[in-house]
């Protein structure tokens, strides 16, 4: 354990009011390990409701909208270090950019933007600032995740053959969307969420995954995607396989349709010397079987992981972490990237996310094309 | 519980002598309900092989080939009256035809034949028997996977929108076939296994559960296959998008090259009401999922079941049944349909394998021309 | 796999008509192996009935009770080799000695008699015969419960310190004996029962699998009995603690009025390197972890077992085998045993059936005493 | 969602210096959700090391005693209103009443005390105070235990009739506190854990769980205790037979020398109409199973579920929530009751604490003279 004292970096949120699911899940994640402190915020486009969620959430100063939030807190002494971007998908990039344009480091939720044009003209623009910028696939956080993705570079897998992913939640079964439901509102808008769904809600963060943990990334792709739900424009379904650059092939399952699952992210691995299983409900295990041997369950913190797995943990192992663990591990390393106290170099950037965009484009494409193969 | 005596059927092997892993599984079905009397063999294609897997395993005649033993047992009065084909794909279509032909039943082993171009030969000239034939998909044999095919017909998953079936497999995640493993050996020979290798050995199980449960086949299919192993010329793993006629859409997973895996083959179905699923390793039990309800655990035997799945089930909740099991319960209710006592009318037929092929057909040209989507 | 033709064995039984669940199960496990030819039976105390059962089940000889039986089967050239005893256990050392004494081996269901008295009558009188005895306790012949006994005896658990065992079950959650239910019934009738209720019916099993396990007995007992059911005299849930002679302690948990719980039989043994967890309801799996290390899943079949315990299991890996070919394997290894042809010492023997007894009476009477320590 | 700003508690702590696992924990816990300020500490016995421990942590005030903490955190306007205790048991009491007596608020960890004689202490002066006193059973705070409790209290279990709850460990398998482990040193050394070891570690959580959910405590227990590891002088397992007040019985089972077992505590709860069971390893779930019923999973924040349980929950179904998020629950409903703000009336009290220690008393008594009942 590190023993000097960490300083707090001021934050500040545009988005996630009141209410809303994502914005209060940042919020903990930022207080989990003591490393912030939340004190200016654009928490909605309506002003007065800013105002009000700041008030009750304790937030010291509300802004009107991002725009005067970037400019007046790049003017004070104490203005914030770092802002999380918590808004729906077409905002991101605009709001993104009004912060690094003035230095202020960026936090922002996946998928990168709502387009792969916003993302390419972030992608450039971001460029020309020092601050840093880090996108929440919190997935990739877990410890046991983190293990898998060394076991795979370690070699304990042998060469990598074969992937199956996949992120099934039910949530979407009833076109929710026409029943007045904020969360399913924006999501399944077009113009706010971009060109897909379900694949841009959860597919792209179950292909993060499976990038982060063997390494590698699509070569090309083919999607087969569906919108079953009444009147829903964009895919709520998606079946997509995937031709990895490392020669590896697999396939990847998203729906928001299928009845009795939560949020089920799932991954199995296959090399030709052992496989491994992780998901993401019980995320304290990592399944790992070497051909002709029992089935392993490695379990969080134990002394038999390897370091990166081990300090992403809090609490021994059998006390269970959970969703904010994990997502509180983003934040935490975060802040010790500008204390230059991490040796992890793994945080997802905005070059994740443009490529996360190109995905989720290939894979409308292809759709489009009647499922043929397209280079990501 | 019905109380007329039931008499056993003669049964004849051809195929399956000593060492032969499914060979040995059908003597087990064949005995387990005491319902078969097995008579006569021609249980390899060597005489004396053949002679000797007789002698060891109590058969009273033995036949130096299954031409000479379908005529000399139609000739005997106390001759066999059904014959199970147990051989290597490529010799089933003209096994069962010398049976058919002398009026013998005949229940054969999957995949139908090892081309299309078999099976629609044996199809067309089965025809001219009055004998009955019955493919062994055991799978859709076991209790549960019949009480998800009713809960399905009953309607309580809604309208079927979504599956997603695998079949994996790791014992040739090695070449085993270049080592003189005998099972691998014949398997990745397409002059005995066909066109495909995991795909019919394996994914034509996976398949046909499917459409048992679902109650609907593939409308056109989309192919991905692998051939992992080294200087292996037939695929060992498989990604298929399968379009079904009742408007569903799916993925399959077959693979035998994946570490860990033993003989997992499991199923999930959604519908815009409920979600199922099973596994065939632990077959007992049936998760079943209404949309905003707890999952219920559906147990075999239990009162609470369907009278099909009940009667498929031969002991008390909680005493666990298996494979063989399943496998009897195919055996048994060819016994019962010539007593006409059984009113369960869905064994598998020469025209389910017909499809079956078909399927492995539509996936092969697919995956020949790219992946692209093929009819079945 | 040994290729000597196995003759098969000639077989009676007594008890077990039509409905009644363990003659069912001991005619399945006869048969599974090819290793009896059931011919002979009293199958019920009132004749008729004994007829009727034995004309469906296709048994040549009814006799109209087991002294006629015994008697007339002993004269006989091509009389019955072993007989099968499943009746209420108040009769089974009654008819149990009619056979031996004719030379006639014997098969009986557990517990071995309804008193201790009868217990050790039994054993006395045996001790004049040569033919065997066999106590049916099935459990101890799963293939992963001999694995767990073979690697306590290699050492690889350490010195055993705790063991953990429970057989729950819920279906005498109401008071079924006093709503018809003729299994009910017998169970909870003293006179036919003995003295103990649960404890004899499933305590006795699940007493019989940790002494199997750890290779050691109960030196002294504790017994908490209750007795729940409205109006019923025996014992239907008990919680023993248990001193075993090899200084182990544990905990023996035995309820038939615990919802939720089918057959739930469970056993836990910790030494003092690693400890082993098997259910019979999942009996393919046996999880094994040393201390600091992994949990290992090892499962049924694999080529890293002991060769007791892959000699147990008649299929591959992840084809599940259930509680009837552990049923089987007592009735095979009994076959074996007489063609010497088995280096298995482990079939339960008479010794074994009256220490268990001594164990049920050691609860009752600490129970009694108001939970008080007991030798055994 | 309420929203009122809540104003942030001032908190001090006593123990729980750099590296001590519960004193951690107990930050976490107060800093989740935004409810309290840790301001003051006297984080080690030792002052230099105190001192260190509030730096490295960003305490502002310092303290070298406890005494000296509490007397001038009360002559401060901005004086700290809940002190946590989170130093060994036998400090416990003494540490509570020194704020008490200054009418400051208590968070302490369990057990209560190191003797029942400090506990009854403990319990008279602390009715001179107004201050409110919280003993941190964490295991009781979670989601779905608070589910379990409500289901029992609404009858939907039917009368309960039997219980068996266990806690396992294996971290003191080996005689860790003879090699220098100090958090294993001082759980064993009696002056300082007090009359028990396990038991007291964590047999009295195991207890309370049990007491918790059912709504009802012993009425006397026999208790067999084991001191297995070499040299050691308190018990490490323990297997205690229970005759709660409400007439059911049970069995707890607590060991710290269980190989494979992390921090598992476990609770089956039956009643004559249905049964249910949790594990705080998988604490998202709880099982429940009415007689002839197929089991459900039940699962946190599900809409189905009472509003007790919905309100321990921060996010949705799917998002696991762990070990802190519980522990946070007591300190969050610890700050709302100075609120008025909550309506749930069941975190755990000093008199809660005095019983947990009669608990243990009586447990040592029964087995110190040879296993016989004591009442509690």
């Amino acid at each position: 354990m590190k023993s000097a004292i960490k300083p707090k970096l001021r934050l500040g949120m545009v988005g996630g009011g009141e209410g809303a699911f994502i914005g209060n899940v940042h919020r903990f994640a930022a207080r989990l390990d003591d490393r912030y402190e939340l004190v200016a915020g654009a928490l909605s486009s309506q002003e007065e409701r800013a105002r009000h969620s700041a008030d009750v959430l304790g937030i010291e100063r509300s802004y009107k909208n991002y725009k005067e939030m970037a400019l007046q807190e790049s003017l004070r002494s104490d203005g914030i270090q770092v802002v999380s971007i918590v808004t729906p998908n077409h905002l991101h990039a605009e709001v993104a950019l009004a912060f690094l344009e003035k230095g202020i480091h960026v936090i922002c939720d996946k998928p990168l933007t709502a387009t792969l044009d916003q993302a390419e003209e972030l992608l450039e623009k971001s460029q020309l600032s020092n601050a840093k910028f880090m996108l929440t696939h919190n997935y990739s956080a877990y410890p046991m995740v983190r293990e898998a993705r060394e076991m795979v570079a370690q070699g304990k897998l042998g060469k990598i053959r074969s992937i199956q992913v996949e992120y099934a939640q039910d949530w979407l079964t009833d076109p929710l969307e026409q029943w007045g439901n904020k969360q399913a509102n924006w999501r399944s808008d077009p113009s706010k969420a971009g060109i897909a769904g379900c694949m841009g809600d959860i597919g792209s963060h179950a292909y993060q995954l499976a990038c982060f943990i063997i390494g590698s990334v699509a070569n090309r792709v083919l999607a087969d995607l569906s919108s079953w739900g009444e009147g829903r424009e964009l895919d709520d379904e998606a079946n997509i396989l995937i031709h990895f650059k490392n020669g590896s092939k697999g396939h990847l399952w998203a729906s928001q349709v299928a009845p009795g699952n939560e949020n089920s992210l799932k991954i199995r691995v296959f090399g030709d010397r052992a496989g491994i299983e992780w998901e993401q409900e019980t995320p304290n295990s990592l399944y790992f079987t070497e051909l002709g041997n029992p089935r392993k369950t490695l379990t969080r913190g134990q002394a038999y992981l390897s370091s990166i797995s081990r300090e992403s943990a809090r609490i021994p192992p059998g006390h269970p972490e959970g969703y904010l663990e994990a997502f509180g591990n983003l934040y935490r390393e975060f802040a010790d990237m500008f204390l230059g106290e991490t040796s992890f170099n793994c945080l997802p950037t905005i070059e994740d996310g443009v490529h996360g965009m190109c995905f989720i484009n290939a894979c409308v494409e292809s759709h489009q094309n009647g499922s043929v193969w397209r280079l990501v």
